[in-house]
């Protein structure tokens, strides 16, 4: 589809047809980089390409975990971060569900950030510098978590915030226990390789409910029954200190959580500084800078 | 506390006080009946007296599986079930949730409850006959299944169905496959043997609401917390036609499931005919027959 905005061939059409679709990734790579860039063995990229995720059993010591957990404590009691347009709180409870940009709120999340195992991870599968494009904490409490419906990151980020093209990755670092029980990441592995073309259009500054509970931009339920026969459902467990990267369009999601054991996690998206965002490809204007950043500065 | 509706002292007073409390079960055993009198060996005897639960692998055969399947489906689509006072609605979507009774609804149902490998078990574990205090079928819909909040079932029969003591035992059939992710069931091994008196008091076809989502009778979220620190949280999956036997006062529930996977099963309580229900012990008036069976007749 050609896009008359940006002058050039729409790889990923959405929010722009009266039907839903199933297109192929056939231009974009997963992995640009080698194994001998990083900390990342052949095997792992090998796995990455094709899944479209990896973990990391350690990635950080439990010495450095209990200083981030006592971060997140602090992060989520303070008055002022709480009334902060960056944070986003539950629908019912008025909870904190998210902190947006918190590599700028936070000294010690951005230090986690620019840290090698985690930066160096990004830009080894990027092949390139990177930016962070997003990021934030993700807190679902107890009892009445809610679940975040099925998406892929890469349709928002190319409808709302003019991400170009696929390659992006996210780091989601547990700071709880992820168990089966309490509303852990899904992903479908292989996904990331079908972009599902959404229907409706976005409405203006849809991201303040969108954030919330997303409607537009949400996969259609054939689309997803078939990727999910096609690709079965993998659910992360692993204890706090853990992280899961994946690929920014794989299609993911997760269950509420009526356990009593809450679950947070630190979450980044590293783009590539060959990607940087335009303009939108399917919304009326941009999001905020705290949620889609415009400043494309490479992490060192 | 001493009943004066009933005459006697009541061990589980709960929806009376004005502060939730954990109490001990000291006077109701778990298992009434010995190994040589049926299918369950004494180790699974044990295991149930200890955790409250017990797991068939393959309580049907895959072939009965596909009858009881084609009978699901029929009862789903049948106009005039969906309209029958006995069928539960989902709250926001009008789907079918559960279907009471579906033993007097269903003569294949009928046939499974009447099973040797389903009222014979009920039967050695109780240790008497046994009568069908309520039957249903229970589905989840993909995509949007709700979660059912934590409860035991006991607090609900003993107050709104006047259940003297602890001496029934329900049974899940899986009539589709239990994943890690598809809201499957949760108990708390071992809470079986506190009980949680709930406080509120219940108001007048409270069943209405509180079949498609419980709020009076729910467990505070202290006690939650610790019986779940204690016992932790034990989540089943398995094939279509395996089964789970619990015990009627563990602590159990499930989380919503956005997975495309539907989650469906057959559930019929089986109560102790030395144990036949009298007049509520905490609500103004008794629930419908078919949501709490009248009828002590055993099953045969």
């Amino acid at each position: 589809m050609f896009d008359t905005v940006h002058g050039v061939r729409d790889l990923y059409p959405t929010r722009v047809g009266a039907e839903a679709a199933l297109l192929y990734r056939k231009e974009d790579p997963v992995v640009y980089g080698r194994r001998n860039e990083g900390l990342l063995d052949q095997e792992t990229l090998d796995s990455y390409e094709e899944n479209g995720f990896l973990s990391v059993e350690e990635l950080i010591t439990p010495a450095e975990l209990l200083g981030y957990q006592a971060e997140l404590e602090r992060l989520l009691t303070d008055e002022a971060i709480k009334r902060d347009e960056r944070t986003v709180l539950e629908k019912d409870s008025g909870e904190v569900r998210s902190i947006f940009e918190v590599h700028k709120i936070s000294e010690v999340i951005a230090g986690l950030v620019a840290d090698e195992r985690v930066v160096g991870r990004a830009r080894q599968i990027l092949g390139s510098d990177v930016y962070v494009h997003q990021s934030r904490i993700n807190y679902k409490p107890g009892f009445k978590g809610k679940e975040f419906y099925w998406h892929s990151d890469f349709e928002t980020w190319h409808a709302e915030d003019g991400m170009p093209r696929m390659r992006a990755v996210s780091i989601s670092i547990a700071l709880t226990d992820n168990h089966a029980y309490n509303g852990g990441l899904m992903i479908m592995p292989g996904s990331h390789k079908t972009f599902v073309s959404c229907v409706g259009e976005t409405p203006a500054d849809h991201y303040r409910e969108s954030l919330r509970e997303q409607e537009i931009g949400t996969p259609d339920p054939l689309s997803l029954a078939v990727l999910a026969e096609k690709h079965g459902i993998e659910l992360f467990t692993g204890p706090a200190g853990s992280a899961t990267m994946f690929d920014c369009n794989c299609m993911h999601g997760s269950n509420g959580n009526i356990t009593p054991f809450a679950r947070s996690n630190v979450f980044v998206v590293f783009n590539s500084v060959d990607n940087t965002c335009v303009a939108p490809y399917a919304a009326p204007g941009r999001r905020p800078d705290f949620v889609a950043a415009r400043d494309f500065t490479p992490v060192k």
